[in-house]
């Protein structure tokens, strides 16, 4: 099995951007990763698109072909695979990538991931998000993928005695690290008492302790690690790429306030890197609910199981912690354009190993974790990355 | 890169199932093809799930890990991914399952295919068609997918003089196949003159030019080679997994009757397995309209660009012929569940090349291709089989 490398970034700010289209949003930030990996696009070998839900949003399934097309590249007749699997989408997209390098039949691809969310109603994309989760068990008798979230939360706060407090903490470290980064959906910070005050969507969740819609892409370019000094001074090496699966349904599960999913590929990535949650630096985590940052705080092994509350309260994980969690904004401040984030999540990773994340840099990191979720848990895929001196 | 394997098969009736769910069949080829290939699910390692629309029609994104789920699997926390690309969302999972085996990281995996179209009206299973086409540029200006097709038809006819009478030769032979085929949609036999007095659908294409829409779905197990002699007596290797990609717009094609795409993916596949269309005895091509099948056939290179229509007529690519096309039937008679075609086809191959399709057999097959469309060409996926003694 070949190394695979991450040779180049891109990404689009994300947000409400009702002046661009899909299509363009998708190819701008998979340019800027062309460029940025120096490479050619006569090099290039194949597109992964990472995609929740472009059917039910724009009437439009089959879209890989059509962002290859947008990008001048569908006179080359590469192959372009779109992937989906909820809010997980972008980084199992990254997932098929990886394989495609790892095997050997694909040497340079992008993986890209894009979504347009703000240009149908917030109804139609709450539907769209509930589309994650089991419509047939939960869906049907109207719970939302917010209730099945808070379901989890209460649980929580009753077994681990998590506090609201503990929970509002996790949205105000969200947004003061959003107004770092210049590609956040939202870039003001909140204090506490604001995200206790504000309106609730499912108690004990308000409207500040759930990720907003955003639209937005983000693409990387891998290819083989041998090759990738031709491409990048800091050669950012896959160390695992691992996902896992659960019940689509949260009441199918043992215990909802464990995500077997995460468990498992976490201990899956951790061994193959043969490395430990406490080798890792940065970490980009699932906050598109307070209550899912603590729940994967504790099952990607950061933190004892309960503890998250107390810990993540305490500033643990702020600027500098161990280890610093989301200095991208997370889903809840730099957004959540659904098929974007875990690919997201791996551009804010390749910054901070590069040294490029300006004033959210944390000084030194070598190893990052990337933890994208669907649904309720359904999906996880983890990816670990490194920086090759 | 490792060889990889077909271990095992499985497929549903392709029909009318509306006493059966998405779930139901999803399962029950899976298991099929696990029992098939002697693997216990203890051994597997992850599944690959091609399905169009299953947001659209049944509201449920996400859809991989509940098909693991259904298939009691879902505790073993194992990766399950789907892939969309329009009509060769199938064959596209095919490509990532191999892929997967390929790299190393994965050892013995499912590749799915399910798709269930006939719970909705026939109009809305249309739509879902269309959204393989080009949304902005071709399907709200009212093309539908029957209609694209039917350009290419009118200037195939134009250009080499191909006869409605040959198009119509396409359905007749796909009938006489379905006969053969017990998991057959349609099992009549088709006269000429019936296929020519059909209804229009879009000229020249009439209702019996067009495949229907189906329920089913198909499964294959993957595995390594240098395994396979452990879990059947024939293993059937993967010689060549291919994608190639096109404008999604017909309009944007320099040529609309030649399918680049598939020119594209047929020769890097013939190259890699060091093969020519000559060495081909079965081959499962896409026959969703007349005309898809006669383009096909040139740009797999079966025969030259213009001469389909006449040599279709004629009786070359019946059973027996060089090479026997579309054994199962085809999308017009063994069905058209979209997602689960590119995968049936490769069961259909695996059959034939291990002597088990009854009194469809091509005596002494040894090397088979199938070719899986999206749209009207946006994607092409060809894999090549082959039978190893």
């Amino acid at each position: 099995m070949r190394d695979v490398a991450v040779l180049g970034i891109g990404q689009t700010k994300f947000g409400e951007l009702w002046d661009r289209s899909f299509r363009e949003i998708g190819i701008e930030s998979g340019l800027q990763a062309l460029v940025d990996a120096r490479l050619s696009s006569a090099d290039l070998g194949g597109l992964f698109l990472g995609n929740m839900a472009s059917g039910s949003l724009i009437g439009q399934e089959h879209i890989a072909p059509l962002i290859l097309d947008y990008a001048g590249l569908a006179g080359r007749h590469l192959p372009s695979v779109r992937i989906e699997g909820g809010g997980a989408s972008g980084a199992l997209a990254l997932h098929q990538g990886y394989l495609a390098v790892a095997s050997g039949l694909y040497d340079y691809v992008v993986v890209g991931g894009a979504e347009k969310l703000t240009d149908v109603p917030d109804t139609t994309a709450g539907e769209i998000a509930n589309s994650s989760a089991d419509h047939e068990w939960e869906v049907v008798f109207g719970a939302t993928l917010p209730a099945l979230w808070a379901l989890v939360a209460r649980r929580h706060m009753h077994l681990f005695g998590t506090s609201r407090e503990e929970l509002a903490a996790v949205p105000v470290h969200a947004h003061e690290m959003g107004s770092r980064n210049p590609n956040a959906h939202y870039r003001n910070r909140v204090r506490l008492e604001q995200v206790l005050g504000a309106g609730p969507v499912a108690e004990p969740l308000g409207v500040l302790d759930c990720a907003p819609f955003s639209d937005g892409a983000a693409a990387v370019v891998l290819g083989p690690l041998e090759e990738a000094r031709r491409h990048t001074d800091t050669p950012i090496r896959i160390a695992a790429s691992q996902v896992a699966c659960d019940t689509l349904a949260l009441q199918h599960r043992k215990e909802p306030t464990t995500l077997e999913s995460t468990v498992v590929a976490a201990r899956h990535a951790f061994d193959r890197a043969r490395r430990t949650p406490k080798d890792v630096q940065v970490a980009e985590i699932h906050d598109a609910y307070s209550i899912s940052a603590l729940v994967s705080l504790e099952d990607l092994g950061f933190v004892p199981k309960g503890r998250a509350g107390a810990e993540f309260a305490s500033g643990r994980f702020g600027l500098g912690g161990s280890p610093t969690v989301n200095s991208s904004g997370g889903l809840k401040a730099q957004g959540r354009p659904f098929g974007a984030v875990g690919v997201a999540q791996v551009v804010e990773l390749v910054r901070q190993l590069r040294g490029e994340a300006q004033d959210r840099q944390v000084s030194g990191a070598t190893l990052g974790l990337a933890q994208d979720v669907g649904g309720t848990g359904a999906t996880t895929v983890v990816h670990l990355l490194e920086r090759v001196n």
